[in-house]
């Protein structure tokens, strides 16, 4: 496995075990997710804003409007950018090692932006497509002047970790053969039955892969 | 409805029509969620990680292990705090305008440290009962020694904005009659089947505050 040098930003204190410095650990978590919190520093002062995000190759993209002040302090310093999945509530018999199944990235890096016309259409492809894998073939693709109003920004891959935890709650010794009702409730796939726009013309089907991201 | 003073900050500029500042629509957000993203500042530099959280009256309280550099950062600086609930998809004809419906609020802020034993215990249970309510009256409470171990900080929910958007896509008039199928894959309840701990003693029942998470 490529292993992803740690620096003291990046390395896992809370709970070492659960981190993680490889490169198909980190990418294989961006790959699943398709929102990030991203935090700036403006004026001294943190701002954090959620939104979608791609990961191509080495690289994470951002997207937004041209005067995007989080994208726009992020070229001008350094963001951190997190991406959380989470998989299940861990329910201990004692409060205090309640517990989440989570996989998660922090990645930490200054922005770049993507100016020629030819790189900002694959980077917006590549964030279609990390969210509905198919659609960018299907839909009106985006015309010059919407790829021009477009700021596109990326971020190495580089200095990151991963933080992972799985499997059943952890209790205390002395605390397992209370009568309390232990395990893990796992989260569900994340959608439910497509609602079609009324405006749709007749006749226009709900698209493959739209149906695979139910399954 | 009770009105949150905006702030340049707390002001939402991209598309200001999805910002709201009552104090009502910024609670029942805070309510629904129990993760959120905390930027902090250190040395000049962005941290953001994610943690749980609870909303109690006019107070969002964080907790964690008693040397956590993010809190640390909050206790002795400024914070900000993201909280987003995903509602769906939002596929338009055209790229350019597929978006999500969300529900996000975004909070500005220094936090305090709760110091007095019984008031740590109050937020530790909010906590608990933020995420599964009905938890905390079923487990092991934390001992004098847990609460004491835990650092517990709270946040004025008070420099603060929602932003929310709702309903079907919006495309330009002349891509309306595209036969591109449109509209929105909204999300689903979080829980699959809980899973027991199998160390559990024979006989304990699935609780129904766990079971009623599940509708």
């Amino acid at each position: 496995m490529a292993r992803i040098e740690p620096t003291p930003r990046t390395t896992v204190r809370r709970r070492p075990t659960r981190g993680a410095y490889d490169r198909e650990t980190v990418e294989a978590i961006l790959d699943e997710g398709f929102l990030c919190n991203v935090a700036v520093v403006i004026e001294g002062r943190p701002l954090v804003l959620p939104t979608s995000y791609a990961r191509d190759g080495e690289w994470l993209y951002l997207h937004g409007a041209r005067n995007n002040a989080m994208l726009r302090a992020a070229l001008q310093g350094e963001a951190c950018i997190s991406v959380t999945l989470l998989d299940g509530l861990v329910l201990a018999r004692s409060v205090l090692h309640h517990s989440m199944n989570y996989r998660s990235v922090v990645l930490f890096g200054q922005g770049e932006e993507i100016t020629a016309p030819e790189q900002k259409f694959a980077a917006m492809r590549s964030i279609v497509e990390q969210i509905i894998p198919g659609r960018w073939e299907d839909a009106r693709l985006p015309n010059d002047a919407e790829v021009e109003a477009t700021l596109v920004i990326r971020f190495p891959i580089d200095e990151c970790s991963a933080k992972i935890r799985t499997g059943p709650p952890v209790d205390d010794a002395a605390d397992m053969s209370l009568p309390v009702w232990a395990g893990v409730l796992p989260t569900r796939p994340a959608w439910r039955t497509p609602e079609p726009d009324p405006q749709m013309p007749p006749g226009v089907a709900l698209p493959d892969y739209v149906a695979k991201l139910m399954d």
